[in-house]
Protein backbone atom coordinates (compact mmCIF):
# COMPACT_ATOMS: atom_id res chain seq x y z
CA UNK A 1 0.00 0.00 0.00
CA UNK A 2 1.22 3.33 -0.96
CA UNK A 3 0.67 4.61 2.62
CA UNK A 4 3.31 2.74 4.18
CA UNK A 5 5.90 3.88 1.73
CA UNK A 6 5.47 7.43 2.48
CA UNK A 7 7.56 9.36 5.14
CA UNK A 8 5.94 8.43 8.50
CA UNK A 9 4.07 11.98 9.31
CA UNK A 10 2.34 11.89 5.82
CA UNK A 11 1.35 8.31 6.28
CA UNK A 12 -0.14 8.84 9.88
CA UNK A 13 -2.17 11.62 7.77
CA UNK A 14 -3.01 9.49 4.83
CA UNK A 15 -4.12 6.78 6.80
CA UNK A 16 -6.41 8.99 9.26
CA UNK A 17 -7.78 10.36 6.44
CA UNK A 18 -8.51 6.74 4.55
CA UNK A 19 -10.11 6.21 8.14
CA UNK A 20 -13.20 8.82 7.85
CA UNK A 21 -13.37 8.76 4.36
CA UNK A 22 -13.83 4.89 3.86
CA UNK A 23 -16.18 5.07 6.92
CA UNK A 24 -17.97 8.53 5.24
CA UNK A 25 -19.03 6.81 1.97
CA UNK A 26 -19.90 3.70 3.97
CA UNK A 27 -22.49 5.63 5.69
CA UNK A 28 -26.03 4.19 5.18
CA UNK A 29 -27.31 4.97 2.15
CA UNK A 30 -24.42 7.44 1.22
CA UNK A 31 -23.12 4.95 -1.26
CA UNK A 32 -26.08 4.52 -3.03
CA UNK A 33 -27.20 8.46 -3.00
CA UNK A 34 -22.87 9.25 -4.50
CA UNK A 35 -24.05 6.73 -7.44
CA UNK A 36 -27.78 7.86 -8.01
CA UNK A 37 -26.16 11.63 -8.62
CA UNK A 38 -23.00 10.15 -11.15
CA UNK A 39 -25.23 10.46 -14.15
CA UNK A 40 -26.09 14.18 -13.58
CA UNK A 41 -27.94 16.47 -11.41
CA UNK A 42 -31.07 15.68 -9.30
CA UNK A 43 -34.10 16.95 -7.37
CA UNK A 44 -34.97 15.80 -4.18
CA UNK A 45 -38.23 13.85 -4.75
CA UNK A 46 -35.71 12.44 -7.97
CA UNK A 47 -33.33 10.96 -5.68
CA UNK A 48 -35.94 9.52 -3.71
CA UNK A 49 -38.03 7.61 -6.23
CA UNK A 50 -34.23 6.21 -7.35
CA UNK A 51 -33.27 4.75 -4.37
CA UNK A 52 -35.57 2.53 -3.00
CA UNK A 53 -36.04 2.31 0.36
CA UNK A 54 -34.77 5.79 1.39
CA UNK A 55 -36.44 7.47 3.63
CA UNK A 56 -36.86 11.23 3.32
CA UNK A 57 -35.27 12.21 6.68
CA UNK A 58 -31.93 10.15 5.81
CA UNK A 59 -32.06 11.35 2.42
CA UNK A 60 -31.74 14.80 3.55
CA UNK A 61 -29.02 13.70 6.31
CA UNK A 62 -26.74 12.17 3.50
CA UNK A 63 -27.37 15.35 1.33
CA UNK A 64 -26.41 17.34 4.13
CA UNK A 65 -23.06 15.52 5.19
CA UNK A 66 -22.15 15.70 1.33
CA UNK A 67 -22.90 19.37 1.06
CA UNK A 68 -20.70 19.93 4.22
CA UNK A 69 -17.63 17.42 2.82
CA UNK A 70 -17.74 19.73 -0.74
CA UNK A 71 -18.85 16.37 -2.57
CA UNK A 72 -22.66 17.77 -3.71
CA UNK A 73 -23.39 21.27 -4.67
CA UNK A 74 -26.97 22.61 -3.70
CA UNK A 75 -28.56 24.73 -6.42
CA UNK A 76 -31.42 27.13 -6.74
CA UNK A 77 -33.18 26.52 -10.45
CA UNK A 78 -33.96 28.93 -11.99
CA UNK A 79 -37.49 29.27 -12.57
CA UNK A 80 -37.81 29.67 -9.02
CA UNK A 81 -36.66 29.74 -5.65
CA UNK A 82 -38.19 27.29 -3.96
CA UNK A 83 -37.29 24.41 -6.45
CA UNK A 84 -33.26 23.00 -5.87
CA UNK A 85 -31.34 20.55 -7.32
CA UNK A 86 -28.24 18.68 -6.03
CA UNK A 87 -25.53 17.99 -7.93
CA UNK A 88 -21.69 16.45 -7.36
CA UNK A 89 -18.88 18.94 -7.61
CA UNK A 90 -15.46 18.17 -9.26
CA UNK A 91 -14.29 15.92 -5.64
CA UNK A 92 -17.77 14.01 -5.82
CA UNK A 93 -17.13 13.37 -9.47
CA UNK A 94 -14.01 11.96 -8.69
CA UNK A 95 -15.25 9.06 -6.41
CA UNK A 96 -16.32 7.27 -9.35
CA UNK A 97 -12.99 5.67 -9.25
CA UNK A 98 -13.73 4.04 -6.25
CA UNK A 99 -16.98 3.20 -6.77
CA UNK A 100 -15.96 1.50 -10.32
CA UNK A 101 -13.17 -0.18 -7.98
CA UNK A 102 -15.61 -1.52 -5.58
CA UNK A 103 -18.23 -2.59 -8.61
CA UNK A 104 -15.03 -4.14 -10.29
CA UNK A 105 -14.46 -6.23 -6.82
CA UNK A 106 -18.22 -7.36 -6.85
CA UNK A 107 -18.00 -8.68 -10.66
CA UNK A 108 -14.60 -9.99 -9.98
CA UNK A 109 -15.41 -11.91 -7.23
CA UNK A 110 -18.90 -13.41 -8.40
CA UNK A 111 -17.03 -15.42 -11.22
CA UNK B 1 -21.00 3.80 -14.51
CA UNK B 2 -20.93 -0.22 -15.64
CA UNK B 3 -23.94 -0.65 -13.81
CA UNK B 4 -26.65 0.79 -16.28
CA UNK B 5 -25.31 0.05 -19.17
CA UNK B 6 -25.96 -4.20 -18.14
CA UNK B 7 -29.02 -5.71 -18.70
CA UNK B 8 -31.73 -5.04 -15.91
CA UNK B 9 -31.89 -8.01 -14.13
CA UNK B 10 -27.84 -7.92 -13.69
CA UNK B 11 -27.49 -4.24 -13.03
CA UNK B 12 -30.62 -4.74 -10.36
CA UNK B 13 -28.16 -7.50 -9.11
CA UNK B 14 -24.65 -5.50 -9.05
CA UNK B 15 -26.05 -2.51 -7.42
CA UNK B 16 -27.98 -4.27 -4.55
CA UNK B 17 -24.36 -6.37 -4.28
CA UNK B 18 -22.92 -2.99 -4.35
CA UNK B 19 -25.09 -1.54 -1.71
CA UNK B 20 -24.07 -3.85 0.62
CA UNK B 21 -20.67 -4.07 -0.25
CA UNK B 22 -19.78 -0.37 0.23
CA UNK B 23 -21.35 -0.47 3.78
CA UNK B 24 -19.83 -3.44 4.68
CA UNK B 25 -16.23 -2.14 3.95
CA UNK B 26 -17.45 1.41 5.37
CA UNK B 27 -18.46 -0.21 8.65
CA UNK B 28 -16.76 1.43 11.78
CA UNK B 29 -13.39 0.35 11.69
CA UNK B 30 -13.38 -2.80 9.37
CA UNK B 31 -11.42 0.00 6.50
CA UNK B 32 -8.40 -0.25 9.39
CA UNK B 33 -8.52 -3.84 9.73
CA UNK B 34 -9.18 -4.52 6.03
CA UNK B 35 -5.72 -2.12 5.79
CA UNK B 36 -3.48 -3.76 8.48
CA UNK B 37 -4.27 -7.09 7.40
CA UNK B 38 -3.03 -6.23 3.56
CA UNK B 39 0.74 -6.84 4.43
CA UNK B 40 0.04 -10.53 5.54
CA UNK B 41 -1.51 -12.17 8.47
CA UNK B 42 -1.44 -11.42 11.98
CA UNK B 43 -2.26 -12.21 15.45
CA UNK B 44 -4.97 -10.42 17.66
CA UNK B 45 -2.82 -8.75 19.70
CA UNK B 46 -0.57 -7.48 16.43
CA UNK B 47 -3.76 -5.93 14.72
CA UNK B 48 -5.09 -4.34 18.83
CA UNK B 49 -1.73 -2.95 18.72
CA UNK B 50 -1.86 -1.95 15.32
CA UNK B 51 -5.05 -0.38 15.30
CA UNK B 52 -5.18 2.83 17.34
CA UNK B 53 -8.36 3.47 19.25
CA UNK B 54 -10.27 -0.21 18.37
CA UNK B 55 -11.68 -2.07 21.68
CA UNK B 56 -11.15 -5.87 21.58
CA UNK B 57 -14.66 -5.92 21.64
CA UNK B 58 -14.88 -4.93 17.90
CA UNK B 59 -11.71 -6.31 16.45
CA UNK B 60 -13.31 -9.38 17.60
CA UNK B 61 -16.40 -8.03 16.07
CA UNK B 62 -15.46 -6.80 13.16
CA UNK B 63 -12.90 -10.54 11.74
CA UNK B 64 -15.57 -12.51 12.70
CA UNK B 65 -17.59 -10.46 9.98
CA UNK B 66 -14.74 -10.73 7.65
CA UNK B 67 -14.64 -14.74 8.28
CA UNK B 68 -18.03 -14.73 7.50
CA UNK B 69 -17.94 -13.06 4.60
CA UNK B 70 -14.82 -14.61 3.55
CA UNK B 71 -12.23 -12.27 2.96
CA UNK B 72 -10.62 -13.66 5.94
CA UNK B 73 -8.86 -17.12 7.22
CA UNK B 74 -8.95 -18.04 10.64
CA UNK B 75 -5.74 -20.58 11.39
CA UNK B 76 -3.83 -22.28 14.39
CA UNK B 77 -1.00 -22.06 14.68
CA UNK B 78 1.52 -25.21 14.46
CA UNK B 79 3.09 -24.78 17.55
CA UNK B 80 -0.22 -24.05 19.69
CA UNK B 81 -4.33 -25.12 19.66
CA UNK B 82 -4.57 -21.72 20.80
CA UNK B 83 -2.16 -19.56 18.91
CA UNK B 84 -4.87 -18.29 16.13
CA UNK B 85 -3.44 -15.82 13.52
CA UNK B 86 -5.91 -13.97 10.90
CA UNK B 87 -5.04 -13.65 6.66
CA UNK B 88 -6.85 -12.13 4.04
CA UNK B 89 -8.54 -14.35 1.68
CA UNK B 90 -7.47 -14.20 -1.89
CA UNK B 91 -11.10 -12.58 -2.04
CA UNK B 92 -10.76 -10.62 0.90
CA UNK B 93 -7.11 -9.51 -0.68
CA UNK B 94 -8.55 -8.27 -3.92
CA UNK B 95 -10.03 -5.19 -2.04
CA UNK B 96 -6.47 -3.74 -2.26
CA UNK B 97 -8.02 -2.03 -5.51
CA UNK B 98 -10.43 -0.53 -3.85
CA UNK B 99 -8.50 0.73 -0.50
CA UNK B 100 -5.94 1.84 -3.29
CA UNK B 101 -8.79 3.84 -5.11
CA UNK B 102 -9.78 5.59 -1.84
CA UNK B 103 -6.41 6.87 -1.20
CA UNK B 104 -5.71 7.98 -4.33
CA UNK B 105 -9.18 9.70 -3.80
CA UNK B 106 -7.91 11.49 -0.76
CA UNK B 107 -4.07 11.88 -2.26
CA UNK B 108 -5.32 13.44 -4.95
CA UNK B 109 -8.39 16.16 -3.12
CA UNK B 110 -5.56 17.23 -0.75
CA UNK B 111 -3.78 19.22 -3.81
Amino acid sequence: MDCNHKLKTDSKHICSNYHEAIEFIGRRWMGMVIYSLMDGPKRFSELADEINGISDRLLTERLNELIKEELVNKTFLEDSSKKVEYALTERGMSLKKVIEAILAWIAENEK
